[in-house]
């Protein structure tokens, strides 16, 4: 079995996908390979604000593309959010301490080349294109994500 | 050990109970054994809302059985729900799409044979009588989970 | 392999601590080993309100220390919380079956000597200092965690 950990990103939360990336990120520096599977929310995670396509999307694909965040410094907390008063307090005590941000975190695992996956339903349901999502990103399956998550010694579902 | 893989259902968000459901159908296709343990709210989406049962329920019982959704496709989204506008949206999306909705998933996880566990201990809390919810589904303890989740390969909470 | 779980505790939502302590109790009730390595809001459940420091701590620090939780059974539901209507409707079901409460499981896993974790990087950034928490409670690194994980049979993010 291989040294090996799958993260399924569910989640579009600031807090829970800092947890994910710091994972991520660790357990690079002390040798585990990690792939992580953006499905639903977490896609947002891997947009990229400057490709976001207009044409060739549906009256819903626009108006959803439209209200969710393109950016994921922009995301709100699990909780705590108090309409962004709690995040930009959590922001600002990060800052304190020198933490990264979540888009540095995010840099830094694409720096880490740790595999990236986005779910094909989430993204056919949402609307989202694949040239709107960072480009090292590769598009499959739940039936990929499920062959690859069995060969993991750590899965968790964030 | 076993392909296996289990499924702790604790929410009842409409959103996380997709992804499980596609988890478990997409598993059971590439020939994955799949038990979904539905603990706390996730006892919400094994309801039959024909069967609720009046009779024999405390005074709290009764109220959180008349507050809470008996029918899976009420159940609201993690987020974005905006007052059912969110949900409804993803809703006409998914049409679009032709993606089954979350009670074809779950007739298609029935229907795929897929084991249900419920957990005895959240069932005595909230009330739920084993009548209430689908027949296929057997009353178990958080110990009973534990053994089967120990024997998989796969464990998410969800 | 050990027979060994691993919970990282990253919510304080009530219902979804009971699910961690419930699960870590039972598992360690059939000779499971059980790890809990509380990060981010899950830290507020190893708090000891009089345990509280002023000192030492800067502006957000304090502020953030006086608006969050304190005490485990002041911590609200994940849903139905309803301005703490759903949580005591909640309390007062759980109390009909003599079912414990959120602070006798906690009590519980103490006695079992289950294996206390606080994530640094989250107490750094938080400010919370390791004075205020459970006296058996260990800082760890997210790399430690992540060696504690992977040689753990069942792993969930909760």
């Amino acid at each position: 079995m291989n040294n090996k950990m799958n993260l399924l990103m569910f989640s579009s939360d600031y807090d829970k996908a800092l947890a994910g990336f710091i994972l991520a990120n660790s357990a690079k520096d002390i040798g585990i390979d990690v792939t992580m599977f953006f499905a639903f929310w977490g896609l947002f995670l891997m947009r990229q604000p400057e490709k976001t396509v207009e044409n060739d999307k549906s009256f819903y694909e626009k108006i959803f593309s439209s209200v969710t965040p393109d950016d994921p410094e922009s995301l709100p907390l699990s909780k705590m959010n108090m309409g962004g008063f709690g995040k930009q307090m959590l922001i600002n005590m990060m800052k304190d301490k020198n933490a990264p941000r979540l888009i540095d975190l995010i840099q830094e695992a694409r720096d880490n080349k740790i595999t990236f996956f986005g779910c094909k339903l989430s993204m056919d349901i949402m609307g989202l294109k694949e040239e709107e999502l960072i480009p090292e990103l590769q598009v499959i399956t739940a039936q990929d994500y499920l062959r690859d998550a069995i060969n993991s010694n750590i899965q968790l579902f964030i």
